[in-house]
């Protein structure tokens, strides 16, 4: 039984890798050129951590504050996707540093639909597990605004369905802006829900 | 966003807990009353660890040995899926000793189909994740050779699509035997795969 296969079509490419080494101040990243990746995530970066306090995204699940193993280390986003929210919202550009993202990649379609459990393994041997497609929040949206007064407001719906997804390491490593990253995907079915 | 959500028609139950805790023996568990849950699994099981050496199910994606986070931790089989598969078989039972499983459950419809990333959360509080779902191996057949003489052969066929999964550790806890389990699966869809 094949459990993961590559999607062998793709070109996909590290855009950028990005770190919030100042939580306190704001959600906002920062370019860096090449990170180090632990089980914990990319050094450096506020989200990194072998588990967390669960938050409101997972109350569903467990009451707010809850240590859980952290599959939130990491936020990926799309070069694709961006570009279709800034047209959504009417700008330009939209800058993955905006939404504190820690990776920005290209060359994959309708990135944030992405399978969980799908494995995005760079060409240098880190690779990390996606867990779930992102959902937006107010937060980017304030960021926006001081660059583009008037248009912050309109980032939740603008992402809906496009803010990509949280990551967490399965194999340690070091990244580098413009490695390539293979994706590997589990078979795909829809599971029949219960009546 | 809705991330993850509670199938609330299922009466799901943990009908048996089971560890292997002689892995140089074979691969067979035994039953438990309840266990301590850590982030490395199973207290007492042979597949426990927060990491472990990549084997041939993942040679697509790691070169064997390789250390990687650990999400084949537990092994979760159904009483739905094991009857359905001693009945291929011709036999009346088939115990989920046999195949090393840790944790068998009742409630769930098609249960090796639930999508990765699903969370099966404890009534006390105990959380896994599921990963992927299970590859049947030539092993349990071995075992249950020495139970039903002239059978074993047939298990891989039988099994497939009904190995169960395999899951790790979101939620620390001790878990029991009866104990009620809540079922909360991703948003559902198919990737579409580029041409």
């Amino acid at each position: 039984m094949v459990m993961l296969r590559p999607l062998k079509k793709l070109d996909v490419r590290t855009e950028a890798i990005l770190v919030n080494a100042t939580p306190n101040k704001d959600l906002s990243s920062s370019r860096i050129a090449s990170v180090d990746i632990t089980y914990a995530g990319f050094d450096g970066e506020s989200h990194s951590g072998l588990v967390r306090a669960s938050c409101v995204r997972v109350r569903g699940q467990y009451a707010q504050g809850t240590e859980i193993r952290n599959t939130r280390q990491i936020s990926i986003v799309s070069v694709e996707e961006l570009a279709l929210i800034a047209d959504a919202m009417g700008i330009d550009t939209l800058e993955p540093e905006w939404m504190g993202a820690n990776l920005l990649v290209s060359g994959i379609p309708d990135f944030s639909k992405i399978p969980p459990s799908t494995r995005m393994i760079f060409a240098s041997g880190a690779s990390l597990v996606v867990d779930l497609e992102n959902s937006p929040c107010k937060y980017p949206g304030e960021i926006i605004e001081r660059h583009h007064a008037g248009k912050g407001g309109l980032f939740p719906k603008a992402a809906y369905g496009r803010r990509g997804v949280t990551a967490w390491v399965e194999r340690e490593g070091k990244i580098t802006t413009g490695e390539a990253i293979e994706v590997h995907i589990p078979p795909q079915h829809i599971y029949q829900v219960p009546a």
